[in-house]
């Protein structure tokens, strides 16, 4: 039976008594409507029912009330709080992301009877593996595009992330490959503009990738963002393939999740997950899906490597926050779909001994925007810096042990700590 | 100029002074990241910097700020609250929807400098008519199709809206569509589920449309729920229109605005757009998106007929939402992409002329679920009851004296006017 069903985790609150709130959305995402219907037979409810679980209270969150909260005259102040687990029957909608969410996910967030209500955690049994192979890379398949079997890996974005003219992203390109970064992305904003179109920055990076790679015997990943269209997500994946590329990125929010699984079907080169705009999903406790379910989504759907935030970030997300996505991203559901937790916004050499601590795996991919490319000697010795730091990191240094005999780290502790420390 | 901008509108709440917010926003939404870097020269800030255009105080909400919101040590209990106006250049993204949402709803929703953040309104410039374009069919072509050239169109979804076995389904159908129905959709949680596979309901559905439309002389419209991986959407329509059906639904948010444009791209059909999963994005006045914003995007990607929710709904919009939303859905921008609107959740005779004077218009199509399926004289006489108050609404005829002279009228204001009165 658990083969057969998808559980799903909520977090409510509601004026209802908590298990009143659980079957009130049980109800509407299975076969209810507001008042029973001629073919809705108790044999019809017993096999299609959504069925509640298990109700575990939990205290008052202080948050204000969901718009349109049903609040009845005789209640008190606040909503009653829980934790509620709900039991889908997978043959309601089979193993389809996007029919999967329409049950778990769909019109209950509109619920009078919700003052709250944000979708916790989600169980899939196995079908769903059957039809969506997930990630074809993952940490270990990155690392070996990359040629970096250990270590921290160490990436930054093209910083400015708009404008940049193609002869100034060569020579960016250039620094960066030759100081041996092990990755590079595009920026979110940077799709194929008509300023800097894909094909042309495709062209100009690859050409510098391959001269480096010449010299120093290691090829840098490089992710194109190819956000954009779903008609046009293919072509735009052979064009990085067919420059020698190893990576692309997409925006999952904004192209949705059906569009990372279509694209998967297609890719033969490892997937980027940016999550811009995920947040308006994930960053309010009241209503939403939690970065767990994003995440597990996002693997299913297919993404090799996942931005989940930053220790220190300048971002929402506490450490704690980050920490719990960087284990949920590495932890097995369904057998596989392991995924390279990225770590970005904000980052910079200082933060490499706290993250490592936090963390406890070197298997991260960390992004220094700013903190690699404001180098005051340049963004070569930003990526040394960044290096050194991590690598100190891992051999339990202290940071201003390494930072004496390091000039360039010294240097990115000098720059960025008064901004960021 | 403005064919070559996008301006966006926020409602933003934060412990910085608005216009500071607004720019801290701008910044990370173009050039900037939380240093200044080598190439983010003058020149380059003013041609793909994102401005501030606008920026108006609004009262306190008196909401719970977002978690990890930035409070100065030395601010005061509450944050500023403001709607800004910001103009990005569309240079940097161009006219690609899932580009433009990384740009203005993208990571910005993260900000700790946001205690609040809400895209309410974007303004598209006419490269976007270019790429997208929009509804083939709106009101006029969904009219055409069904044989109803005016009135309020009065419509169902399947109930229950899981489990149905097919010979229940057709008896249903034939039933809706001898009583002379407009519409019949599925419903959203049941697109090709093993139980009830989408190529046998289409066949089921449509045999019932024919051979009903032989005796009335018109075609019911059935929105099939053809929601899907992206790469079963157009067999999914195909199967549909070789079956003679006449159109689809999908899920707008479950698919992704993204997956509608393909689609749309693909289909000869009109596209029923549901609402499934939007309420994690607008239901809260602190993050994510306005209605207004959700709208236009699925107008843009081209569906012909939207949710707006209900008048007197069970969900949680007010009836002043979902009034703003049917006059937003019928206005047009960029010289077109008017939709039908959709109205549904809780609908039943007895608000038909609330609704009409209240929305005023009768381009609208009002979809009752149970309000027709549990009609004391069944799911036909629920037709005629509804067609009976939305023509007594049309012509001013009180409720009650229509009531008198229409016994299915009577009888479906004494079920429903206890439960939705």
């Amino acid at each position: 039976m658990a083969d057969q069903q998808v559980v799903a985790v909520y977090d409510v609150e509601s004026w209802l008594p908590p298990r009143a709130a659980a079957e009130v959305l049980a109800n509407e995402q299975s076969t209810g409507t507001f008042v029973r219907v001629p073919g809705e037979s108790d044999a019809l409810r017993t096999r299609f029912g959504a069925t509640v679980v298990e109700v575990t209270p939990l205290p008052d969150s202080g948050n204000t009330p969901l718009p349109g909260a049903a609040r009845p005259p005789e209640a008190g102040p606040r909503p009653h709080r829980a934790r509620v687990r709900i039991a889908f029957p997978l043959h309601n909608f089979g193993p389809s992301v996007p029919n999967l969410l329409a049950a778990v996910a769909g019109n209950l967030f509109e619920l009078r009877e919700m003052a709250a209500v944000r979708l916790a955690d989600l169980d899939l049994p196995a079908p769903f593996a059957g039809r969506y192979p997930g990630p074809a890379f993952g940490t270990a398949g990155t690392r070996r595009l990359m040629g970096a079997p250990d270590g921290t890996l160490i990436g930054t974005i093209v910083k400015p992330g708009v404008g940049l003219r193609l002869d100034a992203l060569r020579a960016l390109v250039r620094e960066l490959a030759m100081a041996g970064i092990d990755f590079v992305k595009d920026d979110e904003l940077n799709g194929n503009p008509p300023h800097a179109p894909l094909r042309e920055r495709i062209k100009v990076v690859n050409e510098e990738l391959d001269r480096a790679a010449d010299l120093t015997g290691r090829r840098t990943m490089y992710a194109f963002n190819i956000t954009d269209d779903i008609g046009r997500l293919e072509a735009n994946h052979d064009l990085v393939r067919e420059a020698g590329g190893t990576c692309v990125m997409v925006c999952v929010q904004t192209v949705g999740l059906a569009g990372v699984a279509h694209l998967r079907a297609h890719a033969t080169l490892p997937i980027h997950g940016h999550r811009a705009m995920s947040g308006a999903l994930l960053r309010s406790p009241q209503i939403g899906i939690s970065p767990l379910v994003f995440q597990k989504l996002a693997r299913l759907s297919g993404v090799d490597q996942l931005h989940v935030g930053g220790i220190g970030s300048k971002f929402y997300e506490t450490d704690e926050d980050v920490v719990a996505s960087v284990h949920a991203m590495r932890t097995p559901f369904l057998g596989g779909y392991e995924a390279l937790p990225v770590l970005s916004s904000g980052q910079w050499p200082g933060l490499a001994h706290r993250a490592l601590e936090l963390t406890g795996t070197s298997d991260l991919l960390v992004l220094a925007g700013g903190g690699i490319h404001a180098h005051p000697q340049g963004p070569g010795a930003g990526v040394a810096a960044m290096r050194s730091a991590w690598r100190a990191a891992a051999e339990g240094e202290p940071l201003a042990e390494a930072a004496a005999r390091d000039r360039t780290l010294a240097l990115a502790l000098e720059r960025f700590g008064g901004i960021r420390g």
